[in-house]
């Protein structure tokens, strides 16, 4: 090998040892994740610009400031109610894109495909992601594709990058919710998730729950014409709404409070999550976001998010404390407070 | 499914219709994957840009004009003969976005581990992907990673997407190639394939082959300090010189002719590709370029090529002419000629 590793610079390498390989919660969005940044890829990588973690980079083109991001597709099964693996690969980046506040222009696909998965299943994924591109106003503009050998790849991959231009005077990033500011969702969480469960491994519930997986950018910059005042965005993807929350108030140094009778969770995935044993707050969504914003913006926000089509069932879900900082703590419904804390690994592997 | 495929734009299906499914071809960089491009990404995606197929897409920000690329990595083995996955994955797309005359800037990385992945294999890659980064001048400003089940992974597979910035004046693209152009190659070819192979199912060779694997924007950044009379630059890596040829000969709409005995192949390979029955003309390469110029600046070039540490070796091998258009054809040493065709598939599998 032309390069051999430089351990000097691998910080405190204490938590990887607990596990010498890889296991499924180093993909999952909680600490497992987290330590697999800090301790492995933030060290080798060194550099100004990944310590500033958010869903994307910022880039600095003057006179414009383009946000950069990059996801990984790994779903299983590639079909599920309401959607497939390239809707979601659309919307996936689209919407990391969007959490920055930036318009989503361009974005690049990277196939790894399976030998012996049919053409037709291929072409009715890449026709989804043609609709799903149109919809979210974005240009496919450059891929690539890979073959891997039978057995090795779950039918397809797909990498989606993207690249989106921020608007002046906007600063919307996980490190910016002040003490005072109030926190926000679209609409009930947990969706998502809940939707490729139903579909895998014979699981099947009464109603037919469909994911909510949707692209964000047309509802943020309505929220942007309304207001600046918008301090941190972010889509509670893997490790749902608890991991998300978590990372704010780490990044951020604050703490966030949640009432949790504000948090809308549906009948049927509140049903569903009981039958599983789940807990609605880390199971995945595809079409929601968490605003947090200025207490002063904070109702006319709410009054447009609940008249934009992936807003419907916005609520106030709770505020920022300089109480407890680093951590969530939710004020439960006969009054009692829980400690919302990051999970390990994941409850749901394989759901993005 | 919320979005039914709409087959009314699938552009004359039949040459997919021969392979109901996915084969290795596929991603050969052959006419197989020449067809899934022309038939099935292209009608799905449909925009201007995609249209313009290089190894990288052109972005107008004005004053900027970008270049954006993507690529996945499947290579098996991990490790090979003077490098890894690791460092190929960053200069794989450091010279896509070179190969426009840009300097690469902005790299994101997408991971998709296998569960049991040995954390220490993980961390000696992610190593060697720093240190490339930094000999290449460029940032890994954000990320993704994804944990697939144990056995549906090959240890890992990584995507790089990237970003560099085009200087004023300089148009390099795969259909500016001009009758009379000189064809230049920066170095012996096909040493990758050979690395790679040499490694697989228990071949040895006598000699150790390391990869070519190597950043070339620094090459490129001293060859437009001397003229911007470079039209095209391409990497020939999967499918070798001869696939890289045919595809710039096919969107320039030119004939390009090769002088074979000028074509520099090292001995080493030379036997290997003799014992293996290969033809260097379609091995990879990951380290070389070709560049087509103006035939008045030529000399000049191939002088600056020879003396960067990236170019002893460098030719010139070829010319382009207004015969045989679309084709590529060499002249061999015996004084006769032969058509240097597309291959359907691809000779050497998962290489990069």
């Amino acid at each position: 090998m032309k390069n051999k590793p430089d351990i000097t610079n691998w910080v405190c390498p204490l938590p990887l040892r607990n596990h010498a390989n890889i296991i499924a919660g180093h993909g999952g969005g909680g600490k497992l994740s987290a330590e697999l940044i800090e301790h492995l890829f933030v060290p080798a990588f060194k550099n100004d610009m990944l310590d500033n973690l958010g869903d994307s980079a910022v880039l600095d083109f003057s006179p414009h400031r383009l946000a950069f991001s990059t996801d990984s597709f790994v779903v299983h099964p590639l079909f599920f109610p309401g959607g497939n693996i390239g809707d979601l690969a659309i919307n996936g980046t689209v919407n990391d894109i969007a959490m920055r506040g930036a318009k989503p222009l361009y974005l690049s696909t990277g196939f790894i495909l399976e030998e012996g998965l049919p053409l037709d299943t291929l072409g009715k994924i890449v026709e989804t992601m043609g609709q799903a591109a149109r919809q979210a106003g974005v240009q496919l503009v450059t891929g690539d594709t890979k073959v891997v050998d039978r057995g090795h790849g779950d039918g397809m991959y797909i990498n989606t990058s993207g690249i989106g231009i921020i608007p002046k005077d906007v600063n919307i990033g996980p490190h910016l919710a002040q003490v005072g500011d109030v926190v926000i969702v679209n609409g009930d969480i947990g969706v998502h998730g809940i939707a490729i469960m139903s579909v895998r491994q014979g699981l099947e519930f009464e109603t037919v729950i469909e994911t909510d997986s949707a692209p964000l950018h047309d509802l943020v910059a309505g929220m942007l014409a309304i207001s600046h005042d918008i301090h941190v965005l972010r889509d509670p993807t893997r490790g749902g709404i608890a991991s998300a929350l978590n990372e704010i108030a780490q990044a951020s140094k604050v703490g966030i409070k949640l009432d949790e009778s504000c948090i809308p969770v549906s009948p049927p995935v509140q049903a569903a999550c009981e039958l599983l044993g789940l807990d609605p707050f880390y199971v995945a969504c595809e079409g929601r976001l968490i605003a947090i914003v200025s207490p002063s913006v904070a109702e006319p926000l709410l009054e447009h998010i609940r008249q934009h089509p992936h807003g419907k069932n916005a609520m106030i879900i709770g505020h920022v404390t300089n109480d407890h900082v680093g951590q969530v703590i939710s004020q439960t419904g006969i009054g009692g407070t829980r400690l919302i804390d990051m999970r390990v690994g994941e409850q749901l592997p394989r759901i993005c």
